[in-house]
Formats: structure tokens, sequence, C-alpha cells
């Protein structure tokens, strides 16, 4: 069976708030199976009003966490770690609540550039205490999660993001020290690009511990304008068995002034449909592929 | 001809002073003909005897500049700007001073990660004075550079270092902006892996811009341990005429441990040699088949 795809919401709108409703259908329309939300702040979105909306447009739906360094599992205040945890926790449920089975994003806390923070040195004793922290709290989450039927899906993020989880391996080790059949591990091949050596073994040995899926170009555009090689991504998922979701995260936007920030989320400037759609049907086949021998 | 082959002297140190000299001749010996120094602090490095070791050794010498937030032609803050264009000067006056023709690096300024600083909005009208203000400097620092008989080579950095060039499109409308002999384009390629569509279509398009070039895998370490397609670079380089330095950055450690922030320099925990050797050897090998058609 083939794994479903989904889009996440970002590409359309930041803050997602209910007059972005009508793009649940447009999403299915243009070939996709599930949306990918960030994780609602209360402001944001009814729970109940946004499950029906989406239930209603034929989508299924994955939630995608926002951590800080005030909801951070892994910061030596223990304020934040309460906060963070507290946070997960909730999270789990608003899954649960939406009609989501999946609760992914890098879990640990502990963000860089979009907190402001540049890379510093840690000591092997805080390094210690943080991964002690941090599986502690990931081992609670879990089981709450564990109750609401959701997975917590962990997720390294490139270096210049998080200065606690950034190569598949490094997550790998922290899946296996939480320990959880709840806690498992979601690859971003935006990230993999620039920590991994190859995207295909990295994939091959997390194997079965891959929860969740973002299908990214080298460059976090559109699925097919890249260097990334989608049929030996696609080979690697069928050789590791994963027919779980896959996202597509495409919100770089096409446009290269100088002096625009691309990092910085911007609001789509064009009509991304044809692209979209496109996108998708690539992975599709590709992933179908993937299952066959020549 | 094959161009010259460099190694980055944080491979070694940073800061690098007098009692890393002993590295020169070991670099000459492990296949490089070139050191690239970052530009000494006057602190670090007397020019007079630092240019004498170098010579001592056989080895020729790029220099790479190094920005900040106060050292900055692309601020909104004159004092900023003003020293951003003093220390362009200087440091084309102490390329001079050590043998060097080329001064590269992240010219125009504005970092982000490592000056702690998130990726923000820019309002249209400040980003156009910003590159009015980096295209005037460039152009006076080029003239100063050009009495030194010293060539800029602006690189663009991806999009966590800085928000002002990021894609090889950007550096190339730079460039052009700017339209002085004496500024031209570097590209490196692990900032390319992020931000441009294909390695090859950038180097083909930037072509004669192109004044110093730098080789680093996808996940900046050693060159053939990562992904990127090595002899598809060669060819580019080759097809676009050029033959100029390359230099090496592998600085990333191997060391996958939880807790490590990958983006923090580290010294060396072990002898790289054998690795420095075989990339170095490896990129000769690949240049020199870029010169053949099957």
């Amino acid at each position: 069976m083939l794994n479903p795809i989904g889009l996440i919401s970002m590409q359309v709108a930041r803050p997602f708030t209910p007059e972005h409703f009508a793009w649940f259908a447009k999403i299915k329309a243009l070939g996709y199976d599930f949306i990918e939300l960030l994780v609602p702040e209360p402001e944001d979105l009814d729970l109940a009003e946004t499950r029906k909306a989406i239930e209603g447009s034929g989508l299924g739906v994955v939630l995608a966490a926002r951590v800080s360094m005030q909801r951070n599992i892994t910061s030596d205040d223990p304020a934040a770690r309460a906060t963070g945890l507290a946070y997960l926790k909730s999270a789990a449920a608003a899954s649960a609540a939406l009609g989501a089975r999946i609760l992914g994003g890098p879990l640990y806390g502990n963000p860089l550039v979009f907190a402001g923070r540049p890379p510093a040195p840690v000591s092997e004793d805080l390094r210690l205490r943080r991964i002690e922290w941090c599986v502690s709290a990931l081992r609670e989450a879990g089981a709450a999660a564990a109750e609401h039927g959701v997975t917590l899906a962990v997720e390294p993020l490139n270096r210049f993001e998080t200065d606690f989880v950034s190569t598949t391996r490094q997550g790998i080790e922290l899946i296996d020290l939480v320990g959880h059949a709840n806690v498992r591990l979601m690859l971003d091949t935006f990230h993999m690009h620039m920590e991994d050596a190859s995207l295909a073994e990295a994939i091959q040995v997390a194997g079965p511990r891959i929860a969740h899926f973002q299908a990214n170009e080298n460059h976090r555009g559109f699925v097919g304008t890249g260097s990334t090689d989608w049929v030996a991504v696609a080979r690697a998922l069928h050789a590791a068995g994963y027919e779980g979701p896959i996202s597509l995260e495409p919100f770089r936007r096409d446009d290269q002034r100088i002096g625009i920030p691309v990092a910085q989320w911007r609001p789509p400037h064009e009509d991304e449909s044809p692209k979209l759609r496109d996108s998708a049907a690539l992975l599709r086949g590709v992933l179908a592929m993937g299952a066959h021998r020549l």
C-alpha cells in the first residue's frame, strides 16, 4: 500500500485560522491525502470545528509541534522544561481531539537561529544532563500520548535550527534511549541533506523507528525542482518497510531578489497549485516504482 | 592547467597564530597548493613573519574575510557601514602584504545565526537601500583592492548564515550591479547545496564571474564522504573555464553524540591527515577528468 501524502498548513497561511478552511478541499483536489497542521494555539482554532472541517474535506491530519526556548524539555531552566512537557501533553491531547495519530516536530526543544541564539560550546556535564532531562520528559509525554492513541515523532533539525539533535544517527540514539513505543522518529530530507552522508543510507539505518517523513528538496522548494534523488529516497523507504505519512513543506518562495531573507516565512505571492499538484504526483510515481524491481 | 587546491586554516586552529606555522609544511605534504587564511586580527599574526613562513613552505595563500554586525557595509547603521568598508580596505591591504591576490567571504556583511540574529521581514525600502549601500561600498573597496592587485570574491551564504545574499543568482545580481573587475564571485558547494537547484547549473550560469571556489560536502565534512556529485561539479567548473583556486573547509568533526552543536567550530580531536590527503587527491582526480570527454 502506498504512503499517504500530505501538505503542511504553512504552505497556505501562518497562522492557519478558520478563514483558511476552504483550503482543505483545494488541497484534497490537488492530490493530497492529509494536512499537516501546526498545533493550534488556543486563539487560532477551535479543535472541534477544525476537525469537522478537515473530515468534511476527506483529508486526514497529522500535527506538527512548535517549540521555543520557553517550551523546552532540554532546557537548564526547570520552568522551561515544565512548560515544554505540559505543551507536549496538551499537543498530544489536541492531536487526539483533531483526529490525528501522529504529533511530529523537534519535540526536544532547544531552537537556535529562529530563537536568535548562536551556536555555543556545551560542557560535557550540561550535555549529559540535557539528555537526561529530554529522555525523561519524552518518556512521560510518550506515555500521555499513548493514552490518546498518539505517537510522538521526534525530528532532527539541521545544525542552524537546533544544537541538540541534528543527524539521523543522533535521532536514533535519542529514540533508543527513550525506549517507548509511542516515541519514534521523524525524518525530513531538507535537514538530512545538510547533516547525513546519504539520504538512502540514513533511511535504511533508521528503519522501523520512522513514524513520520517529510519530503523536501535540498533548497526546501517544490519536490522535483532540486537535486534530491527521489527514486533513491522512495526505494529506501520501501526497503525500510515505511508505509506511514509523507508530507511536503515547499514553502520556500520563488523569489531571487537580493536582500530577501530566504529563511523568513512568507505567504505565497502566486498561484502555486500546479507545482503542488505535480510535486505530489511525482512523489506518488517514485513511491509506486520504489516497490518494483527491474 | 589544473586548479590550485587549498585548505582553510580553521581546519587546524582558530585563531591561527605563529605556534601553528609548522602546519604550512604539513599541509603542503598532504597535497595542498595553498592555505586559505582568515584575515588575521592584529593580535593574532604579524603579516611579514606570516608571509615568510607561508612562502618558506612553498604554499600559496588566499584570504578569507570575517564580517559581523559591526563590520557591515549592508547595515542601516552608518557607523557599522564605515567600519565594514574600512575593514574591507585593510583586509585587501593585508592580503597584498601576505602575498594573496584573492580576498573572499561574505563581504556584504549581515550575518544571521552566528550573530545570534533570527531572520525577520525586511521592508522593500530598506531592502533597496541595503543594496545601494552594499554596491557603493563594494565599488570603493574593489577600487582599493585593485590598487593592491587583489580581487574581492563575494560569497553567498545559506539562508541561516545571512539574509542578504544566499543563492548563486543573488550573488550574480550583486556582482553585476557592482560592475567592477576586481569584485567577483566566490561559490561554496556547502551553501549551494542548500540554496541552488543544481550545483552544475549554478556554476555554469556564474561562469566567468567566479574568482574563488570552495569544495565542501553537503554536510561540510571531507570531500568524498557525502552526497555531492564531484564529477558533475568538476565538469561544470571546466566548462565554465574556471582555473582559479579551490579550497576545502572540512571542519565538521566526526562526532555524532547527542547535544553536540554541529555548527559550533571545534578543534580536531583525531589525526585527520589521511582524510585530508585523500580528499585533495579525489578532487584532483575529478578535476583532471573534468577536462576529458568519453
